[in-house]
């Protein structure tokens, strides 16, 4: 086997993509999961190549991980709780599966000597941004989310080891991903409330919270786009870098548009039910917008807009109903 | 006992200067500590107050931490690791001490519904800032300490508890504090060793590093402040607060204008050894300097300048050498 990329959360949405393009480039992949939430179909292609070899762990399993990550040269940590909304039922796990998690992953990379590392943010971390489209170099966000808080503190501690230990760290920021393989989030839930019952949607809010959504093809273009343009400088000594991107489209849509979309490609036409007021949830934030400036200057820019993305995600959900029987 | 605030790391620095302020203003304190840092000597007058009560406990330790809590009304949680040189060391203590035992303060606080707390951060937060003096809405950092990314993580944590659960959090942004029982730093290092060695003074970095310092008693005007304006808006219903502000004086000093005050106060002329370079350790900042427009906003300011903060610190010093010997 080759010099291997790291990836954790492997059996997860991104993951799985992530590792499907990086076995059809020719490169050679660990995938770390513990599949809490990764799906063994997910990575039903990668298990029969052999440039693949898949390790079930946790994160917070340190010698499972550090065991794990033998031979291999860079990581590209994923491996995360990815859900918003839910953090106030159960705080602890923002903070372990994302902050103690990312702890663990850079405490095995030290312990080998692997200085690269992709990790992927949010942009939940910029809070009710003041500036919108909000830049990598905001004011300082108060944090609204604990899922938000716990991802600024794992950013927070990449940078603090690239200082320190001379790791080279490329942060991205994403917005919501969509796309096939997609796990959780407002086309995940309409698509299956709208399975049980084409007639009525209930749609927590109003309606008219304004988010921005970008293609997974278009994410994994970018994270390997940062990766190739940072390797010249992985030959420049010892010391490390943080690179921060946010990753996102130049659009934004209400959450009415997107039901809109979700409906037509469905062939629905259900009464809508708003729970009403302008945020679904407590800490949600009603408007997200990133400014790529910073990616695009290297070139990149998404090839799919935020309707193509929900309309691909619909398709895929569609096509694999086993998805919803099996959660 | 009337309604207490309870102070973690009571026998620290800060907090016990804060507990014997407290005290001497007929308030109620239970005082926290583990004692890994904080000096029985310090609690000597608070142990024989009547309104005051000393747990040994350990912030991780959520059930004793949580049983200790009973009957408090607010939480000034000032424990913490807070030495940020020696993060490289030992990667994990910044971690559990500062953001893991954050988040074990705010689930004791949870547990018993109590939403007043006052959080000591630190001016490290901002990295190497752009702007300076720093506001408290300066451009995002990228942290470039564990201290400063474990501190920063639990303001996010308190942030993110404050939206989700109606906490009515301050956050102060310190920047270093001197005056009696200073337990750790360079006055402290100077300080021992020229009571070693006065000929000659070995100093980290070049000598050129300009920082800002705030006296203790200075510190403690600045939190009560904040407390008090803040506590109309206690009656405002269930929702949740952040105030965020910077503590610090409004100049700053090189370092080696503060070993000139050090020798001045301590009659000794040393031949200054410099290691060079323009910080002391990986992860140092060589000039911070914090705007502090917001606090004096609410008509504090500081009574001390650096100078005299160095040498009250100096005084207590040389008044108590037993603090050196018995480390």
């Amino acid at each position: 086997m080759k010099a291997a990329t790291f990836i954790t959360g492997a059996a997860g949405f991104i993951g799985s993509n992530l590792t499907d393009r990086l076995l059809a480039n020719g490169e050679a992949v660990v995938g770390y999961d513990n599949f809490s939430k990764g799906r063994e179909e997910f990575l039903a292609d990668a298990v029969r190549q052999p440039q693949f070899r898949l390790v079930r762990g946790d994160i917070l399993d340190e010698k499972a991980l550090a065991a794990a990550m033998e031979g291999c040269t860079r990581v590209i940590h994923l491996a995360a709780n990815a859900d918003v909304r839910f953090g106030l039922e159960h705080p602890e796990r923002d903070l372990e599966q994302n902050t103690i998690g990312t702890f663990r992953v850079l405490e095995a990379m030290r312990s080998h000597g692997i200085r690269d590392i992709g990790f992927s943010s949010t942009g939940s971390i910029y809070g009710e941004a003041t500036v919108i489209p909000t830049p990598e170099d905001a004011p300082m966000p108060v944090q609204t989310s604990l899922y938000g808080a716990s991802k600024l503190a794992g950013e927070a501690l990449i940078s603090a080891y690239a200082e320190g230990y001379g790791l080279r760290a490329r942060i991205f920021r994403f917005v919501s991903i969509l796309g096939p393989r997609y796990t959780h989030g407002h086309v995940f839930d309409f698509c299956r409330k709208l399975g049980e019952n084409p007639k009525v949607l209930p749609v927590l809010g109003d309606g008219t919270a304004r988010k921005s959504y970008l293609a997974v093809e278009d994410c994994l273009d970018a994270i390997l786009t940062v990766f190739a343009q940072t390797s010249g400088e992985e030959e420049a000594g010892s010391k490390g870098f943080t690179r921060i991107y946010n990753l996102g489209t130049d659009e934004y849509c209400q959450v009415s548009d997107s039901i809109g979309w979700i409906c037509a490609a469905l062939g629905v036409k259900p009464e809508l039910q708003f729970t009403g007021g302008d945020r679904g949830w407590v800490g949600d934030n009603p408007f997200i917008f990133l400014d790529t400036k910073k990616i695009r200057g290297l070139g990149w820019k998404p090839r799919f807009t935020i309707r193509q993305g929900v309309e691909a995600t619909v398709a895929w959900l569609q096509a694999n109903p086993w998805f919803f029987s099996r959660r």
